[in-house]
């Protein structure tokens, strides 16, 4: 068997000390794999006295994260995550011809152009499975599995904590606040959750996905966002009725117009794989004009989960030491001169049916009045759903509209929030069908 | 760019001529992807005036296989099926250095050990994506994007043939013998459906998934395989109201006691990805210990996807030509000398939980006979249904065990066959939670 890999760990968190313990248990099966072991021999976190779960028997320990990515090693890890000294640390590693694993989202879709040249100009092997997806093997499937595809499409649920609160508020018939609260207290949400309820972490995922589906470079600014705070539990309960469930969904597509890419709160056909991942789970369904629908679900967070990812890319950096930079799959998906830019389809042209939901006076008239509307704005309704009110109270309305752009979904819900009868507060969500 | 890569492709059929539709199509794309262009410069076929929605300029085309295993090309593509000629034509190629990018899964069920060996002795590339889940990259999730798992479990849909059978079955109510032969007015099944129906085809698939799953050699002898005529449109209503769905299920266990491999229709809880992969799809769920569960989904066969998988090969091919033979990816996902024999649990001893239906007389104390034989055997009844019978009917009843092994669950159905008041005709199916 050839010389273990040396392996330098960065962060020994939760990802770190899941690295480890896999690792220990399953070395012998590794080596089996790829016919060297894995071997970490050096780690840094902030305080090494709390690591717990792990041996740490053999490895230098220290504080120091730029003595790691100095360090006498094939593979650095960085599980730090964040911008700096994250880029500082890999761009370093790279330089001296180190390979690097990383899981950070954030580092790659802000400044993954920047990272992968770095890789290229040294020759070095630059891996990121567990960015994206958590142990769902989904970088891999794209770049290699799909690659005799012309990929139209992919979409996901990529944020675990997003679902999980939408899961609850649909299981409980919870608020949003309440879902949030209780997700914090059962630590499956962070104390400030902006970044994975607003569509943030999300976005990140999928400016990578569709870099390497598309073969365009990293294009992080370009993703629009909505958070999911602004769905009710009668939305999903709406929705439901329609036969839809509502999810937090990141999508990118590629048409001649050029590539739409967006994380929104999104009605999915109740039918479909994605509508039934629930929970923390993760699920990606990717459209190629030969595989046709290719839908990937599995654990897209946690420790062990996110570990195997990051191992499956040191077996892989393991293999491919010593071979010529040519033999490797080029990170970005696409040859490094091949990446192309596309136009981005400016956010009011993006097409999409939508979800409309109004509180409207319980009047005659009413429907006569926002049908006219959509029909003169030349806008289908595919369905529509009005719920008897209460005595005294006012009546919900819910439309599904055809296919339209953005900006005209914007416009029609505006001139009927104008009516009289029409109260404040509507709602306007996205409606996917995969076809 | 580097010089392109010459393929032979042996067979034309629908999978043959789609690889070359989708080179034609998305030729561009694969060279962004993989530094080279693909390009089909020999070709063999039966019946060469049979090709028609493809172009065949500028490749030679003949009515010889082995012209075109011999032929001085990069790599030879077999789709030929089969058990002969193919061997002959993979060994010469293999043994000429070629890399084999193969979708026969019953040869490399049957002969895969001599032809990993004989790809061994040649430092050749051997592929087989499409051998399994056609365009699902499924042995490239088990071999490398779970590479850092102690892989427990892997259960799969791997027949789209059986599984649409079942679907329409469950859909219309129809019987076997019906939807049998609506599937074969509809192409969905061969005139001799044996090796669809009897689950040869998925046991051959079963025994591939296997071996690079838990690195031990291929053992397609090992596999244990019940048809799916067996099923009746009542089992199916039954189970679907215990809140089940049969499927056609291939599972593969590793266990202190060794390996089990089954093809079976299986009861599988109404809930769970698999219960819902409907038609002709096909979708495999992998349990490893890091990961937990993953669960992949897609088209199972049909020309484009079957194409995907043989072109992403033939990209995997065009990448690694020319790096040394322990950079490549062992073709059994374990390095040549780590593959491990393990015993296979004697079909007796297999646990599961068991689906028992009887039709009974419509008397008092048969429950409690039942029940008694039950409670004697020392097996607990997870559920059980008694449908009302009409006047002057049977009445039929369903029990789902606890987990029992195998030879219990006959012995038991035995018994109870056994008393006066049971009627001939009982059936006994596998139950599968994932848990």
């Amino acid at each position: 068997m050839s010389a273990p890999l040396r392996v330098g760990l960065i962060g020994l968190g939760t990802v770190g000390q899941a690295v480890l313990r896999v690792l220990a248990r399953n070395g012998d099966e590794i080596a089996r794999r790829c016919g060297r072991r894995v071997v970490v021999t050096h780690a840094a976190m902030r305080d090494p006295h709390r690591v717990r779960d792990c041996d740490l028997a053999g490895i230098t320990v220290g504080t120091d994260p730029h003595a790691v990515a100095g360090a006498d090693v094939d593979a650095v890890v960085e599980l730090i995550g964040g911008i700096s000294p994250a880029r500082e640390l890999i761009l370093a590693a790279l330089g001296r011809g180190r390979a690097v694993v990383t899981a950070n989202k954030a580092l790659l879709a802000e400044h993954g152009n920047q990272i992968s040249q770095a890789a290229r100009a040294a020759g070095a092997h630059l891996a990121y499975e567990a960015a994206v997806g958590g142990g769902i093997p989904i970088i891999k499937v794209l770049r290699e599995g799909l690659a005799a595809n012309s990929i139209d499409s992919l979409a996901g649920i990529i944020n675990g904590t997003s679902n999980y609160i939408l899961t609850q508020m649909a299981a409980r018939g919870q608020s949003f606040a309440d879902a949030l609260a209780d997700a914090q207290k059962l630590g499956y949400a962070e104390a400030d959750p902006t970044f994975d309820v607003e569509g943030v972490d999300a976005a990140h995922k999928l400016a990578i996905l569709a870099s390497i589906a598309f073969g365009v470079p990293l294009n992080f600014a370009a993703v629009a966002r909505e958070g999911i705070g602004q769905v009710t539990p009668q939305d999903i309960q709406l929705a439901q009725e329609l036969g839809y469930c509502i999810k937090p969904l990141g999508l990118a597509k590629r048409s001649a117009e050029g590539i739409q890419m967006w994380v929104h709160p999104t009605l999915v056909p109740a039918a479909h794989p994605l509508a039934r991942t629930d929970g923390a789970l993760n699920a990606i369904r990717v459209h190629g004009d030969a595989v046709g629908q290719i839908v990937c679900a599995g654990r897209g967070a946690g420790g062990e989960a996110t570990a195997s990812a990051v191992i499956a890319d040191l077996v892989d950096v393991a293999r491919m030491q010593g071979a010529a930079p040519r033999h490797l799959v080029p990170d970005l998906g696409f040859q490094p001169g091949a990446l192309r830019e596309l136009p981005v389809v400016p956010a009011g042209n993006v097409a999409s049916a939508y979800y409309l939901r109004l509180r409207v006076a319980d009047e005659p008239g009413v429907l006569r009045a926002i049908t006219s509307i959509l029909a003169e704005l030349d806008i289908s309704i595919e369905a529509i759903l009005q719920k008897e009110p209460r005595e005294h109270e006012d009546a919900t309305l819910a439309i599904i509209t055809s296919e339209i752009a953005d900006a005209r979904a914007r416009g029609a819900l505006e001139r009927m929030q104008a009516l009289p009868f029409v109260r404040p507060g509507a709602s306007r969500l996205r409606v996917e069908h995969f076809e």
